[in-house]
């Protein structure tokens, strides 16, 4: 997949979850995806983000930084949001914070397959001091 | 700078950061250099580095997966390794802990001028439980 190509379909993964377009969601997510070393798979993966936005009613993904490295995707993602109750483990109950996600991707035919990725915690701590 | 320099030249890096090579430091970052939108400077970078290294003695950094896209390169580092005292306000105190750090860099002139840097803050918090 050549680097234009990957980057387009990543923009457009990233559109399908801005507009929870969860019938869609397997043009861009592989059947048996990993995320962060679980196997999900692709109804796991779609439970999750149904779970994210359940949280976090406004979640809206934005992106700040992309690297695309065929079959590798990096991007940094921005948040501006405001989860309910516990979130990460903090109690955010409703209050608006601030944060990035580091996230790799790999695909494989077009579709992501694997997914490392890194909430900045810490910065979300020091929003809550 | 194509994408293969680029790549050679973001591995010398750590190489030079495992090598504690603090003289070397200044061919691969900038003098302007910021660091998660601190103004460091290639001297607080210098001593945000030997910081490290003071409290954690094995610290090495390990290249897991890297996307290089000219200006930008992404890395998702692997750590194990042993700090001492608190670790991200976390009572490690010398307990063997492995944690991954998604970072991106933006260079210039063929060094670093920027870096955004998560750390996995909730894999340590499991690995203490």
């Amino acid at each position: 997949m050549n680097k234009r190509d990957l980057e387009v379909t990543y923009r457009d993964y990233i559109t399908c979850l801005n507009n929870q377009d969860w019938m869609n969601l397997g043009q861009f997510v592989y059947d048996d995806v990993l995320h962060n070393g679980r196997h999900l798979g692709l109804d796991g993966y779609r439970a999750m983000l149904e779970a994210d936005y359940e949280q976090i009613p406004d979640l809206h993904f934005n992106i700040e930084l992309l690297a695309v490295d065929s079959p590798h995707v990096a991007c940094r993602l921005r948040f501006n949001v405001t989860p309910k109750g516990s979130f990460l483990g903090l109690a955010v109950d409703g209050k608006k914070v601030t944060f990035c996600e580091n996230a790799f991707y790999l695909f494989r035919d077009n579709k992501i397959q694997n997914v490392w990725s890194v909430i900045d915690k810490s910065s979300i701590e020091a929003q809550l001091d």
